[in-house]
């Protein structure tokens, strides 16, 4: 117990952040290709690194802001929630970055491997992923470990730290989903349909914009997203269980308080073993490959929990055994995998969802929206049992605090899931990259595979997310509950209706809010590589050399893209901070508690039918690619692009972010309940 | 009092019935036109008997069934109350029919009268609204009164007369909408996109079918779905007024009990009175008559309650005053107009939200489709807002009772609300048959400013159904949790939780499903057409000449889209009712109560959301017909058209069908509670 407590989350934070650090090293030690491919890859980078630059800047303004806020904050405030809060939103931020630079340095050494083998490829692309999980998982397990053991804050001060991993993550998702979606959407429709040039051809002025969004989108955005989760449900655990322990004892020393932090901690090292077994130079066992790394860190994460967990007997407490705790931890774990894989199917090619779509799409345009619509809604379905049976197990053993350990459960090997999903983004950016240097067919057919299975390995990855997302949110809502005192929460209650209605009605109008902001950013973009096409003379021969007076204006589309990005995310931000204060504030905790129901219920549902129909839209459009239907250039094709480009902001801006925005309106609801409390009074 | 119970409800039953007989004879009184005209109406009128029959036949199977379930039920059944879901059953049935035969009559002599003035035909289009009104509140206030009053039923009995209302409503919706769509989309895709002929042309095998998609779906589904509203938000007020009466006093001589059936019986006298006041022969003043209708009914029917509420004075028990109750119905009848104000804004041709869309459509279909659907999303924020003030106010005044007497409220001008929004239908329907028989354009014309107003009370009445329909379900809802005993329906209770993402997951799946058989009924529809112009030689040049080789098999059409939707309403019905009859069962009645909460917030969004995009859609696409952004034969009214499409079974289909689904899971619920708290013993 003694080393648990004071060593294992130390050591397995630092062991997460020297693989990180060694494996970066590894991708950096990667040849990266010829002039061409460097002077592309660095306009990348820089265009990701502006945007990253302007974006962190702007949230400076809003961390100082909220962090001043917590600062004066009569009751839930104070120096150390504060403190804590910057030290979250710095280590989302910084997770964001590390991600992101190291992937796109990958990017290009991927496509150069990809050169001569897949498998050299393959190992590039997941390392990178890799470094993005391992400085998640890392950061995560050090900053609660450094605030809770290191410098004894209480958990409500604690929670500052996940407040400010949630409010950057909300703005990261949005604004990068933003980002990514405007380029994709200026590159396609003016340099794909009315420009007819290849998708990634270097004459597209957007092109590098299109590939510095995938980055600042689908890896720094996801990384947020992750570490947010990853880091609220340790805290909502622990939480509970300290509402659990027995009177007069240290926090630090009740174990149903320490045991997250050490799951989380030996999930780093499960992670690390399950990703010696991912390799392969097989096309077809890519999945199998991943899969297999993903399956066998879970096994030993079980080991781990098992010793864990009956460690110390019955120390619990009574009615709670070490097997309760355990099962609590492998139910979440394997509904993670059960969701991706309902996930998987519902957006896979080779099921069939995705041919319904794809075979819709001979009838035109309506036909393909329509059974995407019902496809993504359908999806909601299996999911949510799913999620229902585990809240149901996992709170028939533990209570509440089951179905928070069961949220750990299910993130707890994210260090390799996180790599996993991550890697597909890189894999596409190294194809893109093999298309814009110019390179042999071949080397675009293996980062082709590679792409293609990161598809699916992202749909489980959205599983992740999603499942978590709804099990964490439910964590802090119980915690919530039990902070709120003898209130009634009885969705009788009037109040609690009322909450209800604007909590359900909240994940629409941020949809809403979210896919206007990417079409309005599409448009600023659409103008800006319509001008240059106009305006730059001899555009369309230019042949990739650099500083030829023909060059498309890349940093213009970067910066537009970016500027309006940065424009459009505040007010979705400002809908998902302020809607919780100010029904706290002024409709009281009661109808605050209704609005988290709520917007969990309708939310969790939004995600998957936004995410699904995004997903099996893209696949759809890419079975037909493939010369199913007519293949590339047919009128289903052309039906099928609709549905993909509807699906865009769908998959990579509204439905990702929904997931956001329940955990960032939860944690600041059980962060600010003591003020509410007070201020209702 | 005396008067009140024995009497009143009785005579305004009668005198709705008698005036729904003497404007049906006065519709009839109208000349019905050419023969040619006569000869396509009768088509018409036949192929919706035709598709009622069979429908009707196969609900009989249905009620069969569910009655004989009703009557062996050992709690919460019996006898009578197998009769009165017969009879409610019945009923809804009746007034569907009623007011399709009536429509279809109505619509050739509409066309005939606009050959003269449009004062002439926009009486009689709205004429026939009204004895569908009237229809419905006398056959609702008759039947409860019948049963209540006539036959001193329990109310627990009574109950199921709304049960066999909301069954068949559930049908009625969605059977009539797939057979709408399903015709729309076959008559639109084959006839004007791929064989290029007009809207309406009766070359188009399917555009009989179109037409009596029109009056099966908008007029008889509508009606069916306003008499469950009307008849449930009734005995939902009563049930709860029962609980707040005095001991030993009889239910029929309960003042809080009688009240909302005085409400809806002196309803129907205001809204006759306001019938009075709708006439114009300005086209630019048709909106403003049946409004100022639509008003004059509200004053009367606030006088009228003002007396009611009043009469009995300090009568209604302690803490509750005749104005209480007064106030309460006035904020629900006020909240119905701003709900149906707020639906026409997001929905109206004139304003920011269809102009942006049109606006889109320049830049393709995708663009359409996303704005859309963020239009439809983001509507659903001022209608809650609206409903949470009304929950807010009400039940300050009265309690719970006060939410229910709301509903009452916002439904009791039904009679005439429904007059004017059911002659949309007629208009639409008057305005294809002046294109089919080839009548001179101004007919047209004065049909087409008669139909564009209908657009926009259709809106309106979307409002009161959307509306009545949350407050309706959360009655219902107030009278579960007041059965339920002393169970914990906290929402921090599991179980709670279980039941509410399943039930938050229903509107979805519920949606998908509906969706997904419009287009597998349309596709069978479009076989069909694409096979008559095929095989039929000359078809053509057919010029409407009875009994012509050449003519089109109007009649292959309607069958096929009769037997298609009768196919595919099966399972989204079934779905309906088995949830909560399983999760009551199984999951026992706190999860069952989550159910219904969940449902209640998620599906209400889906509902706005899928009417007010449709909506949209609809009118961008005509706001482009008018000249805008290119007008007809554009890029940019192709990509309305495809919004329109897509929107098509989001109004008319799933969006309506919702509200049903909301209510009847209610109903289904509190009916059968006590049976599934006996099963959980």
């Amino acid at each position: 117990m003694e080393f648990l407590t004071s060593n294992l989350p130390w050591i397995c934070a630092g062991i997460a952040l020297v693989a990180a650090f060694v494996i970066q090293k590894k991708v950096m030690a990667a040849p990266a290709g010829n002039d061409t491919m460097q002077s592309l890859a660095s306009a990348i980078q820089d265009g990701a690194r502006a945007f990253l630059i302007t974006e962190y800047k702007l949230l400076s303004i809003f961390v100082v802001v909220a962090g001043a806020g917590l600062y004066v904050l009569p009751e839930g405030g104070g120096l150390h929630t504060m403190i804590a809060f910057f030290s979250g939103a710095f280590a989302s931020a910084l997770a964001g970055w590390i991600g992101m630079h190291t992937a796109t340095r990958a990017a290009v050494r991927t496509t150069e491997a990809a050169r001569e083998s897949l498998a050299g490829a393959l190992r590039i692309a997941f390392n990178s992923g890799t470094v993005m999980g391992m400085t998640v998982v890392g950061l995560g397990v050090l900053g609660i470990t450094v605030f809770l053991l290191g410098l004894n804050y209480n958990l409500q001060q604690v929670l500052g730290f996940s407040f400010g991993a949630s409010a950057i993550a909300l703005f990261a998702r949005v604004g990068g989903g933003i980002f990514t979606k405007a380029a994709d959407v200026g590159a396609d429709l003016v340099g794909k349909v009315e420009a007819g040039i290849p998708e990634d051809d270097i004459r597209n002025p957007a092109t590098i914009a299109d590939n510095v969004g995938d980055n600042v989108g689908d890896v720094a955005g996801m990384g947020a997203d992750l570490f947010e989760s990853f880091v609220g449900s340790i805290i909502a655990t622990m939480i509970l269980g300290a509402a659990l322990g027995a009177e007069g004892v240290a926090v630090v020393d009740q174990p149903l308080v320490i045991l997250p932090l050490s799951i989380a901690a030996v999930g780093i090292i499960a992670s690390i073993i399950g990703t010696f077994f991912v390799s392969t130079n097989d096309e077809s066992k890519i999945h199998g490959a991943l899969f297999k790394g993903l399956i066998v860190a879970s096994i030993i994460l079980l080991a781990f929990a098992y010793y864990l967990t009956n460690m110390a007997g019955a120390n619990f407490g009574e009615n709670l055994t070490g097997m309760d705790l355990f099962y609590s931890i492998a139910v979440g774990l394997a509904s993670g995998v059960a969701i991706g894989k309902i996930t998987e199917y519902y957006t896979a090619m080779e099921c069939t969802p995705v041919k319904t779509i794809a075979e819709q799409a001979k009838t035109g345009e309506a036909t393909t929206i329509i059974s995407g619509l019902a496809v993504g809604m359908k999806s909601t379905a299996l999911p949510v049992i799913v999620i229902c049976i585990t809240i149901a197990v996992s709170y028939s053993l533990c209570g509440t605090y089951g179905i928070a350990l069961a949220a750990v459960g299910m993130l707890s090997t994210l260090g390799i899931s996180l790599g996993v999903d991550a890697y597909g983004p890189v894999a596409d950016n190294a194809g893109g990259m093999a298309e814009m240097a110019g390179l042999p067919p071949e080397v675009r057919e293996r980062t082709d595979s590679l792409d293609a299975v990161g598809n699916t390995t992202a749909a489980i990855g959205k599983g992740f997310a999603i499942g978590s997302a709804a099990l964490t949110a439910l964590a802090f809502f119980s915690a919530y509950a039990a902070g709120a005192g003898d209130v009634n929460l009885s969705i009788d209650n009037p109040q609690v209706v009322i909450g209800m209605f604007i909590g359900a009605m909240l994940p629409f109008l941020f949809a809403a809010m979210t896919m206007e902001a990417v079409g309005k950013a599409a448009f600023a973009m659409i103008d800006e590589v319509r001008r240059q096409f106009r305006e730059i003379p001899g555009i369309m021969e230019y042949k990739g050399e650099k500083g030829a007076p023909n060059r498309p204006d890349y940093d213009a589309c970067v910066s537009i893209s970016t500027a309006s990005s940065m424009k459009e995310m505040v007010m979705p931000g400002v809908l998902a901070i302020a809607a919780p204060v100010l029904v706290g504030m002024f409709g009281g905790v009661v109808m605050l508690g209704g609005l988290l129901a709520g917007s969990l219920a309708a939310g969790v549902m939004m995600a998957i039918f936004m995410s699904n129909a995004g997903g099996a839209w893209d696949n759809a459009k890419k079975l037909i690619e493939t010369g199913e239907h007519g293949g590339k250039g047919s009128d289903a094709h052309k039906a099928a692009v609709v549905g993909d480009t509807v699906g865009d902001p769908f998959k990579d801006t509204s439905g990702p972010a929904l997931n956001i925005l329940l955990k960032l309106m939860s944690v600041v609801s059980v962060l600010l309940l003591p003020f509410f409390i007070e201020f209702n009074k």
